[in-house]
Formats: C-alpha cells, sequence, structure tokens
C-alpha cells in the first residue's frame, strides 16, 4: 500500500468531496438545471477574484484561456508590451507572436524580477499610444517567481493599454484583487489552486476589455468571447461545456469561499515558508532568493552539484510516493520545483520535503535528516 | 424519487463505471503513468476508428476539434469545398471563413442529402485543383441526417482535395472505417457515442494530411497538431490535459470494444428503428423520412401542429424525467430530437417513448397510448 503525494505546480490533487461531484450525471447543458449551475458558479468566481467584470467558463486548460486573452482584444497588427521572465510569459508573447501581434518586451532572466523603471520608460515614451495591451504572467510557476501586478498597474496609469495578467497558478492562493488592482483581463485555470482538475479555464473581462473586444478583428472561433457572453446571457456556454468540472467547481468554490479566502492566503504563504526554510536548513539554494518575488503556491530549489534531478525525482517517486517537478525549458537539468498549492496541506509539504531529505541522502548528499522537516514543522507550528 | 433520462443527442449520460472513473485521483501528466495511459487510449481510439493515422487527444468540446481540423490543414485564401445541410456544416464552414479561407459550397436543405452529382461536378470542374480540402458533417444531429462519407470519398478519387470529416455524434455508433473510406481527417467528441462525459475531442490525421499540415500557415496556437504530434512521442500532451476524462477514456474504450463494435452498431440501429417505428405509430411525421439517410444516433420528429415544441419538453421533463432536445436555429420550434446514442439503452428509449406518448396525450393530441410503446418493443425484441 503506497499513497502517492501529487506535488507539483498543478494539476493538484483533488479533495475527495471534488472526485465524487466530478463523478456525478451528466445533465442537459442546455437545460434549466446548467443555467443555475453556471450562474452560481459565475457568482462565485467574480468572489474570488474580487471583480464585477464579466466572467467566463471555457472548456480547455489554462492555455486556452492564455490564447483567448489574446485573440479577443489586440487585432493583427497591434503592438502589445510583452513581459517575460520564465516559460509562461513567454508563452504568451509567442501566443501573440503566432497571430500576428507585434511585439515590444521587457524581459529580464528567468528568476529575476522586471526591471520596473524600464516598463515605466516604455510606456512613458509611448506618446502615440502604440501598446495595447500589457501581457505578464503574476506567477511564473517555471521558475517560482511572482511578479507585482499591483505595482505594474500603478505603472500603467494615464496610459490606455489594457492589462491582461495571466493568473493561472496564483487564482485563490494570494490576494489578487482585480477590480482594485484594474486588471482589465485575468484569467485563471481550474487544476492550481481551486481544488478542481484540469478541463477548464475562467477569464474575466472588464468594461474597458470588452470596448476593446467588439472591436478586435482578430479571427476566432472557439475562444470567440462575443460568443460566450452571447450564450452567457442565456446561461450557457456557447459550445459543450466540460459538466464534470463545472459541477465540481459549484462544490470546489463553496469549499474555498467557506474556509475563507484570507484563511486560503495565510496558508499558502505558510506553506512556501515552511518549504523555502527547509530547503535552506540543508544547504539547498533558493531560485528566487528574495522572499519579496517568492512564489506562494510552488519553490524552485537549485539542485546541488552531486545530484541529478531525474534521480532525485524517480527516487522520490518510487520509493516515497512524491511527485515533484522538474525545471521546464532550459533550467529543466537546473533546477526541480515543489508545488504547494490547492488541496496540498501543510502536513503534505512536511511528507514531501522529509521525502526530499531521505533521498538526497541516499544519493549521497550530506545531510542530518530531520533538519529540514524540523523548520518546516516550526511554520506548520505557527498557525 | 424521480430518475432523469438524458435523451438529447449529446452530453449523453454515463454508465456508473465512468462515473467512478471521473473521481480517480489525479496524476502528474508529465509522468510515466500518464504517458502509459495516453499511449492505451492512443492505440483503443485507432481501433474505433479503424485507422493507421496518428491520433491526437485535445482538451476541449468538439468545437475546439473542428477548429484544430481546418486550422492545421488550410492556409487563409486557400479554397475547401463546404458541404452544409444543416447546423454542423454551416459551423465548419463559418470556422474556415472565420480563418480567412474561400469557401465552395455544396448545400441542400437541412435533412435532405446532398446532390452528390453537384459535389462531383464541382469536383471535376476544378482542374487547376483549388479545393484543398472538402469539409463535411457525417452525422448531421441538428437534424438527424446522415450523409454518406464512402460515397463522397469515392467521388473524390483522382482529386487531391483532404476528406475532413466531422463524425462528432457517431464515431462509436455505426460502422466508420477511417482508413477504408480514405477519411485523411476525422475528428470526434468524447460525450457522444463514446460513453464519456464532455470535456475531450479526438482527432486522426493520415499521412497525406500531415504533408498539408507541414505546409500549412494558417496560425494556432492551442490547436496547433504539430504541437499535439511533438508532444506525442514522449507520450504527453502539449498542455494539461483535462485528466479526469483520459482516465474514464480508458475505461470507456475497454468497455465499447469489450462489448464488441459490431453489437454496438447493431444496438444502435435498432434504437434508431425502434425510435422511428414508435413516433411514425402515433401518426407523427419523420424529419428524415428515407431510413438510407436516417441518424443512428438521433431522430428528429416533425411536431404535430396543436403541439408547442417547448411545452412538450417541458411536460416530458418535468412530469416523467425524460429530457429531449428541440430543434437548433431555424428549426427551433419546428422538430424535436431524440438522443439514442451511448450509455442510452434500448430500454431507455422504450421509456423515452412512453413519456412521449402520455405527454402527447395530455396537451391533446389524440393517440391511444401504448401504440408506439409497442412498435419500440417490437424492434427491441429482436435482438
Amino acid at each position: 500500500m503506497e499513497k502517492e503525494y501529487l506535488m507539483i505546480p498543478g494539476p493538484t490533487p483533488i479533495p475527495h468531496e471534488i472526485s465524487q461531484s466530478m463523478g456525478s450525471s451528466i445533465i442537459n447543458h442546455r437545460g434549466p438545471k446548467f443555467k443555475e449551475l453556471l450562474e452560481e458558479v459565475t457568482a462565485n468566481l467574480k468572489k474570488v477574484y474580487e471583480t464585477e467584470s464579466e466572467m467566463f467558463v471555457l472548456t480547455a486548460s489554462g492555455t486556452g484561456a492564455m490564447e483567448a486573452g489574446i485573440v479577443n482584444f489586440i487585432s493583427p497588427g497591434e503592438r502589445v508590451l510583452a513581459l517575460t521572465n520564465g516559460a509562461f510569459g513567454d508563452r504568451l508573447e509567442n501566443i501573440a507572436l503566432t497571430y500576428g501581434v507585434e511585439i515590444e518586451s521587457v524581459s529580464s532572466e528567468w528568476g529575476s524580477p522586471f526591471d520596473y523603471e524600464e516598463i515605466e520608460e516604455k510606456l512613458a515614451n509611448d506618446k502615440s499610444h502604440e501598446i495595447k495591451a500589457i501581457l505578464v504572467v503574476h506567477n511564473e510557476s517555471s521558475t517560482g517567481l511572482m511578479n507585482d501586478i499591483e505595482k505594474i498597474s500603478k505603472l500603467r496609469r494615464g496610459h490606455p493599454a489594457l492589462l491582461i495578467v495571466d493568473t493561472i497558478s496564483s487564482m485563490g492562493a494570494v490576494h489578487l484583487p482585480v477590480d482594485e488592482w484594474e486588471i482589465d483581463v485575468c484569467l485563471t485555470g481550474s487544476q492550481k489552486a481551486l481544488y478542481l482538475p484540469p478541463g477548464l479555464s475562467f477569464i474575466s473581462v472588464n468594461s474597458r476589455a470588452m470596448k476593446a473586444m467588439d472591436n478586435c478583428t482578430m479571427g476566432k472561433f472557439y475562444f470567440s468571447l462575443k460568443k460566450a457572453r452571447e450564450f452567457s446571457e442565456k446561461g450557457q456556454t456557447p459550445f459543450t461545456p466540460a459538466i464534470p468540472q463545472v459541477m465540481a467547481l459549484k462544490d470546489s468554490l463553496n469549499m474555498l469561499l467557506q474556509a475563507g479566502k484570507q484563511y486560503n492566503f495565510e496558508r499558502h504563504y505558510r506553506m512556501m515558508k515552511a518549504t523555502r526554510s527547509a530547503v535552506e536548513a540543508i544547504g539547498l539554494e533558493l531560485f528566487v532568493k528574495d522572499l519579496k518575488h517568492a512564489s506562494r503556491t510552488v519553490t524552485a530549489v537549485k539542485k546541488p552539484p552531486e545530484i541529478e534531478v531525474s534521480k532525485l525525482r524517480s527516487l522520490m517517486r518510487g520509493k516515497y510516493g512524491v511527485e515533484i517537478a522538474g525545471g521546464q525549458a532550459k533550467l529543466s537539468q537546473d533546477i526541480f520545483r515543489i508545488g504547494h498549492l490547492g488541496a496540498i496541506t501543510e502536513m503534505d509539504v512536511i511528507t514531501a520535503i522529509s521525502a526530499l531529505e531521505m533521498s538526497l541522502l541516499e544519493l549521497g548528499y550530506n545531510l542530518q535528516l530531520g533538519t529540514a522537516v524540523s523548520k518546516a514543522q516550526e511554520i506548520v507550528m505557527q498557525k
């Protein structure tokens, strides 16, 4: 008998209650029951987002919502400011490029915060307002870095560019008030901090973005939010939705809102702190050093020279049932990543740290068992 | 205590075993277990399709696969021959139009078969082979008409146009040998005849279509099958898949293949015959009169003058728990549709016919209770 601990930055494990909702019987997506369901989940999603914007449910993983976040608001040949410091920032930029959008970019090293002054300058220099939107990922799960959306929003004041933010791996886990921060388009996925399996994504569109949407000439069909808006007025989605996930979403949002958003933010903060303190205690190096920029949902750790990431992951998986992630793209051999979000608990973090200690020791890394675990415990105890 | 009978042309009810698979715990979509899972379902999907083509699993409903079936094979400005005689044929054409494809079309009245000679002529007249693809829906669930793909494939011989077929509401329910009929691109959805909830769609691409794909200049990201091919070599999907549906797909395909495809074809044939005989027995008029063109998975029935479709549906749903579909688009007030596919059984058809009889009688339609039911029974008994 082995228990499995899925400790990657999504998809996350799901609570038993949600497993059961996923097995619900199928209903007509054009009938009154589905209408009621869609209206309830939409209203509750708005509570999570803290927004009065329109909210749409897409049957696609997060990347589908990223595509929707671009093709509905930018026309071919228009210019955007793409902020990139990781794999998902690159993905947003690549989607825009694919659809013939002109790119201006502010990049920093993967794992390093943006030069916010450079962003400010780019916007200030754009006197003729050619930049139609800023594309940015809130939480770069590829590196464990969290970008400062509130600051970017403030820098943008006075410039009409839309602020289009990917919060796929952070929404629900961290304070992210969409309206207060004036995020025009905000998208997320189901399989991260919302206790749900993959299969759905969500996108909010405020009235400024709606105007851009009405004028957008980009071709799109499956991801057309105009169609989504038309059908949402009838309590429907334009195309058959992933009904089990929508049913489970009702329960997962109730669970999240009943526990309280603040409770959840604090829980994620402690999971981050516990993970960071633990790995530092055994001499490992954090990929994002400054706590201020650290992701609340995933921690990336530099591998010690004597350890191979793939061997570490295999041992943790095979012997202890703990699945962590490697690095992505150019970082694949350099870091490993521990996800601590959604239905992952503080006790799961302790478990994962314990498996990490045992596996590192077995692979020849010098450590005293319990050193990292006890640091994680110290943080978890504070709750 | 009420039991619900979902008798629409998809989404369909799902067997209890599949409900349970839908609640499976979530696994890493970049790990070895998922690789094994994806390889198994892909191999079994090919058995259902009777094809050696490449097969891709998309996290999107059928319309996403329709979009993938166009944007990966046709470049902007290229010409296609769109065959339309229902809402889904129109949708294929609209997707192509949206993406800047030139349309030549052969249309017939909704519910009427194509003029196959006209198709033959169009292809014969296209000496310079400007038509790059034929877009056609196999089973028009909007009207209950099944188009003759084998015939279209034969007409196409000698012309290099790709044959791109939407089999969303028929694959699994009816003989549809993809390779034998030389279908280059064949797409379907999870929520129709495959015993699964919505959330996934599947698309096969043969070597001829692969060549077109490699030369296609249309912009696409989420629906890029080049990316899907690249990742499928690693046993992965490019973006996080709807894992519960993929897990359930393993079980549903095993269920389908173990029962036997032929068994399933015959079962669907009987459900169609039972439904058609039943409604005719009480003087209702079939929307598609000729059995040869009748859909195996959905039967459309003209409403009697004295009956309103919405009242009939409400009564059947509210009093007997039987959910049937109305018409789509321009047919919404003229027909009702009974779905008989996937996990819907022959006994469910009898149940639905019985609810139809009782509801029609209550709404003032003149009939003798049992007349339609007994006709359905006669067919079902033949198994």
